[in-house]
């Protein structure tokens, strides 16, 4: 029995999208649930999910374990599990590590494009590596069982927090730079940094991580992710479609300059094109993780490698990661 | 076999108290860990009990459900349970309810004596009843498995919390007003409401609830238990001590006026003895439920009865009460 996991996706949340994530077969979804906010505006964040929980109760439920992306699949429902792209849920408060695993979240970022409290952020012009504060956070994270996540971070602070971490770490959704040299997709040492401890890579499906970004092909994607399984070994990926569907433009303004600037920052996009680019054709919303599936059978993976990157990698890294540390 | 449960405690926590509760073979207490705390504020008392769980391991664990007061007892540990004396924590938002609960709150009182935003408090000169953010929060305090606590309310807000509530509730600590006539203890109609409806009521050792205060003997206080138990039954009480050890004078300010007021109120107290009074010889600390327990028998309890009302009834009523309305 496989099962089917992305590990990153930032929807404008409805239940049109909740019932897609059903005809998908998605068993569970990391979703993000704070990029800027702090604390008190993150419970918020948890407060509404508990609402769409209460309403949407044969569509989606809260995920906390490995056994609820197996109890969504027996009960045809879609698990969805929290994470944060910036540690500003924590605050300066290494105390509410253990505040927010209890109340779900599962993944955080140690940073968001900038430098934090806690390591550096891949626009940053130096990167001095993980911080003191860093340091006790990852221990933290480690114990409660709060998953490290890289994806915005610089080289030399994810190399750092892969070989800090007494857990493995994730980068939940990126490329290959040597396929696509996007900022924020990741270079061959930063990748083997992570998977070589243990840790996993989401491949993302934002189309400023793709070669040729909305035209970007299904069979040039899985061609990317068959290197990746080449050099680094294709149980350490999965998918993190990083799918911000509905979203309106004002949202990617947000995500990229919350309240740390006035002036626009425009991120991975421009001034001639400052919103959302379109999705490839080939993935447009949950329904389409078929379409993945069959472009990587057909660029060579046998059935259990597929599973395995749909979603079964996933599931055994949330496993052995979401829990506190014996 | 029959477990021991203090239903209400506000100690000045220390290893010292956790290793007598140990002494005193105490399965689970119910601690108060807001007074007047914001949200904000009560997370903080959420992450200090945290650090006291992961420094003393083998003394205390976070109780959430009634199967911990039972694995407190086979692994030699006492389950801390935690509640709120006032409304404080979930501020204007009902949203917070479910967030509390989740972070382990299991009892939460609608007012503490001033009028709060759902219910009227035992020092107002006039009790309009339950709010209508009561009656909501009161649904979804049902809803999630938090229990109606009125043990700081006024009579009427008290009789209708009872009727509105559609799952038991709870007075925590507080004695019958026809043995002591205290502002906090309860008429007899108040303590009919909530166990006619299958609530419970925890008798209180604080010396401002006992008749003769400090010199109150044990025989007294067990005898008053054994008026309520031929009045409402014995299986509708328990203990919920009150006890407040080792707390400067400075902390029964802040629970009488919080920052509510600028001007002193005394509340149980008086000018001229304004701090903790002395706690009755027969129960100085949490080594001794034993005498407690004694003079139940001696009063002509039988065994089955004593061992419900020093901790079976309330390990029945967190069975009940605690998990999700199903």
């Amino acid at each position: 029995m496989s099962h089917l996991v992305d590990n990153l996706q930032y929807a404008n949340w409805s239940e049109k999208i909740f019932r897609q994530m059903r005809e998908g077969g998605v068993d569970a979804v990391h979703v993000t649930i704070s990029y800027h906010e702090n604390f008190r505006e993150t419970v918020l964040n948890f407060e509404q999910w508990n609402r769409w929980f209460e309403q949407f109760p044969n569509l989606i439920f809260h995920g906390e374990w490995a056994s609820d992306v197996r109890l969504a699949k027996q009960t045809g429902r879609t698990a969805i599990f929290f994470g944060f792209q910036n540690p500003a849920p924590i605050e300066d408060d290494i105390g509410l590590v253990g505040i927010v695993h209890k109340l779900g979240a599962r993944f955080m970022q140690l940073s968001y494009n900038n430098q934090s409290l806690l390591a550096t952020g891949c626009y940053e012009a130096e990167d001095p590596g993980i911080t003191r504060m860093g340091r006790q956070v990852i221990k933290e994270m480690n114990r409660v069982g709060l998953v490290v996540d890289m994806s915005h971070s610089a080289d030399r602070s994810t190399i750092e927090a892969a070989d800090i971490s007494e857990r493995p770490i994730a980068i939940t959704h990126a490329n290959l730079h040597s396929w696509q040299p996007a900022l924020r997709n990741k270079r061959d040492d930063v990748v083997r940094a992570v998977t070589q401890n243990g840790g996993m890579m989401g491949f993302s499906i934002y189309p400023h991580h793709l070669r040729d970004k909305s035209d970007c092909t299904l069979q040039s994607f899985c061609e990317m992710i068959a290197i990746a399984a080449e050099r680094f070994g294709p149980e350490h990926f999965g998918i993190g479609s990083d799918l911000c569907q509905d979203q309106p433009d004002s949202i990617v303004e947000w995500m990229r300059v919350g309240r740390w600037s006035k002036e626009i920052d425009y991120g991975e996009g421009s001034a001639s094109a400052p919103g959302f680019p379109p999705q490839p054709n080939w993935f447009k919303d949950n329904r389409d993780f078929g379409n993945i599936r069959a472009g990587l059978i057909k660029t060579g993976f046998n059935k259990a490698e597929a599973d395995g990157l749909m979603g079964d990698n996933w599931l055994r890294f949330y496993e052995e990661n979401f829990t506190p540390k014996p």
